[in-house]
């Protein structure tokens, strides 16, 4: 990328902080930039893994988590940590290979909230962000430390949310 | 869609509006649902515009506005008040034709706030929303009467912008 790279956090309870993240991928392909994105505590299937096979090499995505999202958040266990850690490693090695613009770890916020992975690593992979990369981190529960780090912060904040009860998420919409 | 198609807006002050709306419709292409973006005020060369080619016809894009977004605010005249209200047309019709799953209105409630388009245009708009289509409303200022049509509501909040002053937008990140 030419000229600086930043920090940004999307944090926040309100939807489009991985969408956020997608989007800016997206337009990024437009110009060319390549994209890395590492999913945290995520396995399951979303619709963005399928569309983002069509803008391979622009756009690519790892899935660091089991295939449900509520477990960790219930019952962390071993192999979770472990995944949290080994996706934590490969987004480091990833972001300094230099193949990449844009580096987003999404949900990785989260990851830190339920213990999965310490402050001290991700603050130690910021540390070592190259100066024309961009990182992105997304999830609830943005701990003062990262955003201490950020250049960037935006909260999505919910302000209005009809079918938050007992409506599933919808396939295509929602994941 | 299959199911119930809402009505979301994403507004306030902070980043990730227009890309949390591309996202969405990233997502849903990979579940094969079709989204029909239509930008409002924005006529300049957007990263995004190139990416969506390729996930033709998935996604289409069509843009409501002259080269220069920051020109509205200043000096609004006769032109933009066309195209605006053409644009709005132009995604009635759209939505009206049932081949769009998503329908992005990006920027309206800008255009609504600079007085380009009506209020009781945009709410009539909304009254002919079929059930099964989802509507996406993006842009800071939306007012009350969008608010209190609308099944989701976001604020993105800017939290902390380092380089707001006098750093300018940059290619692939912020366009």
């Amino acid at each position: 990328m030419k000229g600086t790279g930043y920090i940004q956090i999307y944090t926040g309870n309100g939807k489009g902080k991985t969408t956020a993240a997608l989007g800016l991928a997206l337009r990024a392909a437009g110009h060319g930039l390549k994209t890395y994105i590492g999913q945290f505590l995520k396995g399951q299937k979303y619709g963005e893994l399928d569309s983002i096979k069509k803008l391979s090499p622009l756009i690519s995505i790892t899935q660091f988590g089991r295939n449900t999202f509520v477990h960790v958040s219930q019952n962390p266990d071993k192999e979770d940590i472990e995944k949290a850690n080994q996706g934590l490693q490969t987004c480091l090695k990833t972001m300094l290979s230099g193949l990449y613009d844009i580096i987003v770890l999404d949900e990785v916020n989260v990851a830190l909230y339920f213990k999965l992975i310490k402050e001290k690593d991700i603050l130690a992979f910021l540390e070592r962000k190259p100066k024309n990369i961009e990182v992105i981190l997304t999830g609830r529960y943005a701990p003062e430390s990262l955003l201490a780090k950020a250049d960037l912060v935006t909260e999505m904040k919910e302000i209005k949310h009809y079918y938050s009860a007992g409506t599933k998420a919808r396939d295509g919409i929602e994941r």
